[in-house]
């Protein structure tokens, strides 16, 4: 069910058998994404994977509104990127959680269009476990399975980059509209730094805001990374759905 | 512009003359609007205003996404309703607010679809103008004038309520698949508690969570109202991104 | 009774049948009122208008002192202005609803004189209409009748302005020996600015901190509007002392 | 000068030579003082010695408000009690000192009349040194020479308790008509816990609310300290005013 | 028991009888203590003397780990000092003792040894009691007896200062490898400001970050001082351990 | 050089030419490792790493004391753990950075021996890399290369668990003393739940609070572990030291 097309009444009558039912979370960004694809890209990828989710599970899911302002401090350089604070993107993503918690829900699905996201996703997840409820956050792409990466892909491993062949095949699969293929570079290319975990803005690491190889993308690649992100985080719904065998019982 | 359409270049290009854009930033709410209404109804109809307004001022107005996530606790008694915390609502304005203002932008319009946010809208402005930056933040309602509510509406003043005729119309006229006018109700007529300043929340006003009689409605009158807003709003763009004469310079 | 002139065991027996006493909070500011004006302008007022209510129900209100640091961001260009910060204004209100509370009270009349506290004093009232009690919170203003307005004033409505005819008669009438009316100097009566919500400092709106016209104040006219709104504020708790009938019942 | 009586451009004539203004900040309570004092007594007290250390120093004290919202948590098992939350009060008194340095003040003394304040207003002037501001924070009590202590009192040390001899023999020398005498016990004369620094609620480690002999206090004892509490203070004002020999130029 | 070198059963088993248990938590800081002591000095008295505590009462301490980032701000005039903010220090602190409370410890020793930490151990004092746990925060110098002070050192009262005879001596005792005595110069001499209560960074009143005389420091002071502390806060450790007459029941 | 140990001068000294030193800051955890390691033994890991690094590169590092209060609350099932709120954890680490780089130090590397800090660690340093410091932060494990994890271990991945063969056969090398061999048990080898990104508590992923097979540590596969991860962190030492060639350079 899509939450912001529905009534109260009907809010009310979805969650009455909670345990069954999945809070699914679209999260993105409004940050740059090169010269070639909308500072919306990452919410709207989330948003695609999220709206296919719901419709292929109607009776499971209870999809929200995306949460489209993200932590993007590290792409503020270039123009029009917006970027939440750590603290208020927090707040926003578990005000979600309990708003919807106090109305019966107790499991969420996170998926995430953006890796800059992720910490924070973690941090909300571990906080709504800490509260006996079930969370789990991940970006679209990690719903991908690797064998389809790499028939999909022209060499490159399933760690997603930024604004590159893959996040460009998608954009040209939903919203070719939106794609501006003159425009795309291959950027970023360089060997990385040798050390690891090292954080450093998209200005220090690129010239136009990209890491790696948009000109190589298609439609097509991107129809097939869709697809398969679809079908993997429909089976998480479905594991989040029923009994939680995985997991031991909380006395 | 679109900001979320937009590349970051064309972010750049646009906000090279920023003392004549004005950031406009749609806030609304996903919050119970009665039995025959969406729960996302404040932002549709914000979004749905600010987006004519940016279609009439494209060279003008820079316009986000909508903060869908309002301030919404006196609504938590009927399910569905999702709230954010005062300071996670403050710092999602501020955020959009401080970004943009980081790429040159310093004129921001928060154009507001739910009452519930008008204190923060308040104080997010306030925070701004201490900053030295021009902020105004409105309900949509507020930029209809007197004269066409009055014109429009079955006896009522300009102080919109929730669910009411003025919102069920608007919503008529926008999204009429969204609206079940079947399960309407008129709701919450009795009299005003006889203290100025009450909080209150709408289970302890309302027996289905409207203020007002939306069985009243009609998509006319919501045309009506919606061309009025957009008016109203779009002569307050063009004051915002002209010349300030109604203010006295700061030193 | 006056709880700062209370010992502990007179505090303890006058909140033993809680569900009849009303707290009332006076709320103000130390900010600038002009040349003629004193800078604890608005606390004063407030305090006043407070202390007759109490006088008048000495059975029924338990009167706290006034809360005289407000939210002033807006006037610190003038001189001997004291803010608050938002948060530590909150805090504030918060702690005398929540330690009261912790003694027996749960019903709340916040008596603003102040309109910058506004926002804040709603976002607090709700915050304790959240805990389940019940607040209200009024400027002295919204208890003074329209008519009192008119037949009072020269000419306005019944908005107040800032150190102007309404609170320069106020003083007059309260502290003769503060008002300096040789000095009172009409300002800030240039047309408004022609976007609603616009937020500003005083510094860019007035020359002398003024808004409004003092110099048609007088003692009497300020004793017409004092004795209005004790009158008004009376009525309230009256309301707010007595069963709820204007509200659901809290299930 | 005592800032709220004072209008803004007194305020700014006051402030042009700043260097040799003291602001003076008294803080207290509203807290539980036994069976026979008032709540707000820590407040008075400290009201009463700032002002009359204003009134010997009219040009160099800057005297603001009572901040009377005191931390008293571990009072709160007495009815009447309100407690500031830590960050509140911290919150308060760092927006007097900030707003009025912002006015050109940088000299503060803060004038504390309840030893719970004391661990924050030691922050607060921390932090404000931090500012390079000078801030300096004590209470009454250790502004009355040890000497005066011996001979006044019966058979203590400087170390004032609660409600006890000293306190409400000040109040009977200030507000006699507050005190009831005849309620006063004394209390809480047990052996000190055998372990420093243990905190402990009121309600652990007295009867009645008080720690000392009220039973002992006359408005003659009353008057010898608050008069040696006004010179002590008066000093300290005078040695802020001047040149500040005994620190070193901050480069 | 020193819980850092324990596993989880060892802890659980305990924490059995938490009545009979003291969880015992130094404190202190990493900040400059003149040219001749290491910045880790407080931290490593504070280790010292809990670590001897421990020692003697195996079973009814529990030690943790020493919290050694303090409140050092008046201290970062001179490098290599690092400063814990007010609000983090207080996170930490009650992050212990929040978290062993959750284990069923509730009493808590925390055994200090930087000044400037004093008001902040307070504060969470306090707030502990508030959670109805039993906690008390003293500084080691605290517990060693005023005959000791007087028998050990040269003309000075039980008020520690800073890298000064009394400091150095332990040092000497306790790490003589990391005390540079040829570097040890007397410092900070000159007359107190004659304002009680008066906030300062050390670099104003010190020359080389010493207040008083490291030169007349010994091994064999600083083994007497320490020995007193250690038998001090057994004693104190004993009295929370047993029942605690000294307090009234909480009902 | 170690800060702990050095006086105020050398720390100035050393920091002089701050391009090239690094400033190397351990951070663990205090929380169950099984029924066979010490609470402390992600701290004890990190810091030996640390320490090495240090021993290694004298001239380069500038090794503080650890940070040992993690973020445990997945743990807080198991007697003994002790968390951090995350904003504690953040405030810590941050307070590090930006007190030393107040004396100069911009260059950090975070040594983490404790997953649960991985994300907060890693908005510590998008933190300080909007300061325009360096920041890098990394687990020791992930310093150690593939081969050596396969030619150690027994059929794993690089990806490190819980008091597993890596972190016992670590502690073996390090502190045979801690070690209980003799209770150490195989756990949590059930299969992973179908959901990636799922948060959880260890109580309900173990049964000991152990996830892998401690049984088949040995000393010498942890000196193999602990060597290869010295090198690899000497190595990023070596180039964050550097010119920064992998780095664009802030205009």
């Amino acid at each position: 069910m899509i939450l912001g097309r529905s009534s109260w009444p009907q809010a009310a009558e979805f969650l009455k058998d909670s345990d069954s039912k999945v809070v699914l979370i679209p999260t993105g960004s409004l940050e740059q994404h090169g010269p070639h694809l909308p500072l919306l890209t990452d919410s709207l990828i989330a948003e695609a994977v999220a709206g296919r989710v719901e419709a292929l599970r109607p009776d499971t899911v209870l999809l929200t509104p995306t949460l489209w302002l993200g932590a993007s401090e590290h792409h503020m350089a270039f123009s029009g990127t917006v970027t939440a604070t750590d603290s208020g993107y927090l707040a926003a993503l578990n005000s979600v959680f309990a708003s919807l918690n106090r109305h019966g829900a107790w499991k969420f699905l996170v998926l995430n269009g953006h890796g800059g996201n992720e910490a924070l996703n973690e941090l909300a997840a571990r906080e709504a476990s800490r509260q006996s409820w079930l969370a789990a956050a991940a970006g679209w792409y990690r719903f991908v399975p690797d064998s389809v990466w790499e028939a999909t892909l022209t060499g490159r491993d399933r760690m997603i980059r930024h604004a590159d062949e893959a996040e460009t095949s998608v954009m040209l699969h939903l919203h070719p509209d939106l794609v501006a293929m003159e425009k795309a570079v291959d950027d970023g290319l360089e060997i990385e730094p040798p050390v690891p975990g090292l954080a450093s803005g998209f200005h220090q690491r690129t010239t136009h805001g990209v890491l790696g190889r948009p000109t190589l993308a298609t439609a097509e690649k991107g129809a097939a990374l869709l697809e398969a992100a679809v079908q993997g985080a429909v089976a998480a719904v479905d594991a989040l759905s029923g009994p939680l065998g995985f997991l031991q019982p909380e006395d």
